[in-house]
């Protein structure tokens, strides 16, 4: 029987994540396999720790790739610090925020939400409101860009306010790093979590996360033993450290591809990516509204990565989403929780993010809006203007 | 300044794994990445449960790989089944029985060994003295090939133990996987684990897990829920199963990588490859014999794909493999623990188990020795004659 892996298409990757993989990210990651001590690979180690910083824009020592996805990222930056009964807050305007409230109970943590509607940013009030409500506060979590609504956080207020109180304050990052401002150290940010497959455009399967000194003194104070011996920080770092003490075998391969990802991003600059994302966003958008549809999120608090398009009445968004992918290898994404069914999510995101795609991408929702006979106005020239604009 | 990675060598992986990557394999992980939920990768999906039901040798429903390395693995299948309290015997002769009992107490299990030195198998009758001694055990854990030593565990006598007093029985594999007898059915083991890049010759990233009914309905019927999320087996099953629920991005590229080594596993057929590791490894201790070197394991629990050899009186051992890796690019791994300095592992799995090999390590150990002034007899020939008398 042929193999599956004989009949795999390539794709114009412009969902949720993955994004598409640069081909020098490709060759980096079909580099030969050295032994996870070998010298040469300590060497790549060291230098993914430095570009990590830069990326992250930060100064902590602790800055790594963990050997997991982005939710294993997510798992170590809460269990590493949570103990049984710690109070919590964990803000929550989609998936995301859902996930870490799980997460956060599962090591034990008494967890109060500061919730939003799905589609509209966190309050910064009702964070100030739980703060004063809830005494001890351990940690305040949040996410960054949800990736389920396309909400980008505004920072500020809830990190003040973190600190304040004396809380640690958590971002998931998983979907904005690399292609929108993450200022760890000028936000105050103490714990930074991210995943290799959105804006780093490459394949999933790490999750860059940062620690800070004051975050790492949390963790060394603790009475009991982080729950998870694979995620637990303080061994992580007498691997990745000077001590070099073997913890488990790194994934080489997709280590030597993040590497080579995040050199892209350090050439590009980060200010001309976070722009890059921004100008193909905007395209997109006028592109989308041109065509007489409508954005789910309101424009003040819209992640530039992540694009949720409200579905038109009458419209059956999965035969969309299905013939955008058979019939131009376009990929978008579904609306998820209670917005499955509602939204498309189209991903502009690293590698993927780009004039061409926008274009793309539009044509390919028209043509997939005009199979079931709405036949909307052509966006194109609506974007191609918004990119001149610049 | 130039990346790390423009400078990585092209190793002969001879240590405790990663061993080789067939260039097959190599291809497989730069294929297109697509979306996790695209139907191209639900086709890679379906054959790889397919293909590690076969290497595992069991109808289990249940075989997936999991997102992370073999302690990933192991992490997973513990996590699973205990809940706090729960009675644990694990066996221990060498660094990941050690681990198992460390990820075992993090899980609030109540942890009995059975300890045996390191270097040694476990003995069944200690195992039943164990057994007796303790009330209501759930689970008796232990490493099939211990990579710390290389020494492969009888099974028969544990297994049946185990249930005769109500337990499961929980086998790590990661080394022994593809390279020896692995019969999940026919030995009756409830949990099996094991990593990519030992005797499947994948790189390492992720972790091959089954479970059979029997520890799924164990799982079923917790009070608690898992304390991992990310490894949480009832949550992965929706995913991996017909539901499609999404759990967490699968690392795209690296299940291609494992599928086609799978697939290699399985054209070469599982009993010819297990006879090869045979060979190979016969021929590497009749070398080794010949030049007056000895090995650290009785012959009768040795495991063909990691080979311990004693570290000769007035040799620096560290020094040796420094010699061998730069002179040579022949990676073989030091001891660890008590056996640290006193052994060395000369890993021979998965694509590196072949004839050539054999003879580039004994040649190249040779070599090293006798820039230390240790002049040995030449091992060639009466490794050539073993693989002769095949």
């Amino acid at each position: 029987m042929p193999s599956a892996l004989a009949s795999l298409p390539e794709r114009i990757l412009l969902g949720p994540g993955p994004s598409n993989v640069h081909p020098r990210v490709m060759r980096a990651l079909s580099a030969p396999v050295v032994g996870h001590l070998d010298p040469a690979f300590i060497s790549v180690m060291e230098e993914l720790k430095g570009l990590l910083r830069k990326v992250f824009c930060t100064k902590n020592e602790f800055a790594v790739p963990l050997s997991g996805t982005g939710s294993a990222g997510m798992e170590a930056a809460l269990a590493n610090v949570i103990e049984p009964a710690d109070s919590v807050i964990v803000c929550i305007n989609g998936v995301f925020g859902t996930r870490m409230k799980e997460i956060a109970e599962r090591c034990g943590a008494n967890v109060v939400t500061v919730e939003a509607p799905w589609g509209s940013s966190i309050d910064a009030g009702d964070v100030e409101r739980a703060l004063k409500a809830t005494p001890g506060v351990k940690l305040v979590a949040f996410v960054h860009a949800e990736t389920s609504t396309g909400v980008l956080q505004p920072v500020d207020d809830i990190c003040r306010l973190a600190h304040e109180h004396g809380a640690l304050i958590l971002a998931d990052a998983v979907t904005s790093l690399g292609g929108a401002p993450v200022l760890t150290d000028d936000w105050g940010l103490d714990i930074v979590y991210s995943g290799t497959q959105k804006c780093l455009s490459c394949p999933p399967g790490l999750a860059p996360v940062t620690f800070n000194e004051r975050a790492l003194d949390v963790i060394r104070r603790r009475k009991t033993k982080v729950q998870s011996w694979y995620l637990d920080a303080t061994m992580l770092m007498r691997y990745w450290g000077e001590e070099r003490v073997y913890h488990h075998t790194a994934p080489i391969s997709m280590n030597y591809a993040l590497c080579e990802a995040l050199r892209l991003v350090l050439e590009e600059g980060l200010e001309a990516r976070w722009k890059r994302h921004v100008r193909n966003h905007r395209a997109l958008v006028a592109g989308i509204e041109a065509m007489g549809l409508s954005m789910a999120v309101n424009d003040a608090v819209r992640a530039p990565m992540l694009n949720a398009v409200v579905v038109p009445d009458g419209i059956d968004e999965k035969r969309v989403r299905r013939s955008m992918l058979d019939g131009m290898n376009v990929e978008i994404g579904a609306g998820l929780g209670p917005l499955a069914g509602k939204i498309w999510r189209i991903g502009l995101m690293g590698y993927s993010s780009k004039p061409e795609n926008v274009l793309t991408c539009l044509s390919a929702l028209n043509a997939a809006l005009r199979e079931q006979g709405k036949r909307c106005p052509n966006g194109l020239n609506a974007a191609i203007d918004a990119f001149q604009m610049d």
